[in-house]
């Protein structure tokens, strides 16, 4: 039986303390701390991902439609409640908390999978979680984040992803671009996505004749940074409508994760 | 020169009240009003798209950056009181307000149209943005959204598309799904996008083979009514990798684009 709260300050749900606050919590540093997950869909989503909890906290109603496992400690509480201990209106009537999960190595991941995405420079946390579902939904094996890139484990990104995030490889690199030589060496085509009207029609790379390609995507406006560009095999674009420069960048990773399958 | 604003409720500014209200200012109808847009990028495409302007409101710095036709009113003000004026913090610099695009009509769009996109109970402004800013970019002619969608001018709608939005035809239906027969009659194809595993492959449908395609795409979660279902002539999927029920909207509709060009 969850235990009732009826503090929003009660510090056996201080993991779900003014969430609205940004992607550090207080007193942490930079992509560390729990990962907090929002909703009934994204919380089961996380259960079967074998991340270890650290607590439940919501709604009686969205609680109870809940498998919690054992020895998971959950917390019920009123809506006011809810949203006054996490700063905002709660929406999605429950909430969960859960470690990071541990991070693959580079090799680990090169050696798995057969199509990657490597993000440069993606500070949206919307995008990062866009990006992540479209991955897992398309066939992308893992997510490789150079160090520019924000958190992909920040509650929005999460709750973007729809909980998909968590079930995918993800790898903070931090030889940038150094590690693309990794990439490369482990086999992959690096293709550099890019509005760019010279670069190569996305469509006329074959799968078949590329078992294992990296993605490079770009932050919307700067796109991929020179010294990137430089270090890729092939330069390929999405054929847009002349005049209008680029779709949004979550939307031209879906297209290119589809015709790359 | 612009006037300068020293309170924020000043009524020349009127436009840009409370902002973060919602999609409908107080005493005016669904789908009424100005069409308000943020940033210099996205308030110059509003400049290139002939629609009245109401009014330029921001800090002197973007106002300055803006090619500002004779007539229109701009307004310059301190940061604060531009964030006081709209409700929430000032990080673009910049507004504008306009007219909305007198609404072509269906018959019009129809003939003038080889490609459009159907979007019926999309409730979510944000993706009815970024499926906006996806068809400018990716060839889509017009889009035709369901009575119950929501309102693609309000002001998220416009920012996600980057302002693409107001380039492109949108028509509010008014019979649904009846105006599906007016579609199917124009010569259009009509493709319901789903999930479903008995679905064809979408990539089966050669775009030569159909010169005239309305793509149709529900909202996520329940997807298109049974009705719609009934009314189409094809019903495709995205292939998907098993276990994952469905890309997100925006995603799916990119995808969906791209694959029909």
């Amino acid at each position: 039986m969850p235990e009732l709260i009826t503090d929003p300050r009660d510090p056996r749900v201080a993991d779900f303390h003014d969430l609205h606050a940004g992607d550090r919590r207080p007193g942490t540093e930079r992509r560390s701390g729990p990962v907090v997950v929002e909703g009934v869909t994204a919380v089961e989503r996380l259960l079967e991902t074998g991340l270890q909890l650290r607590a439940l906290y919501g709604v009686a109603g969205r609680l109870a439609a809940l498998d919690i496992p054992a020895g998971v400690p959950a917390y019920e509480a009123d809506k006011w409640v809810v949203s006054e201990t996490i700063g905002f209106r709660l929406t999605r009537g429950v909430l969960a908390s859960a470690e990071r999960p541990v991070p693959p190595s580079l090799a680990d991941v090169l050696v798995r999978s057969r199509r990657i995405a490597v993000l440069e420079g993606l500070n949206d946390h919307e995008n990062i979680g866009s990006i992540g579902r479209s991955a897992v939904a398309l066939g992308v094996d893992a997510l490789l984040l150079d160090p520019s890139c924000a958190d992909p484990y920040y509650r929005r990104s999460v709750r973007v992803s729809m909980g998909h995030l968590l079930t995918l490889p993800v790898v903070a690199l931090e030889d940038w671009p150094g590690d693309l030589a990794t990439v490369r060496a482990a086999g992959f085509t690096t293709v550099a996505l890019t509005p760019d009207p010279g670069a190569v029609d996305l469509r006329s790379l074959d799968p078949v004749d590329h078992p294992r390609t990296a993605l490079l995507l770009g932050a919307e406006g700067p796109g991929l940074t020179e010294g990137t560009m430089a270090a890729v095999d092939v330069r390929a674009r999405i054929p847009m409508r002349s005049g209008v420069d680029s779709l949004g960048v979550a939307a031209a990773a879906a297209v290119a994760f589809a015709q790359l399958r």
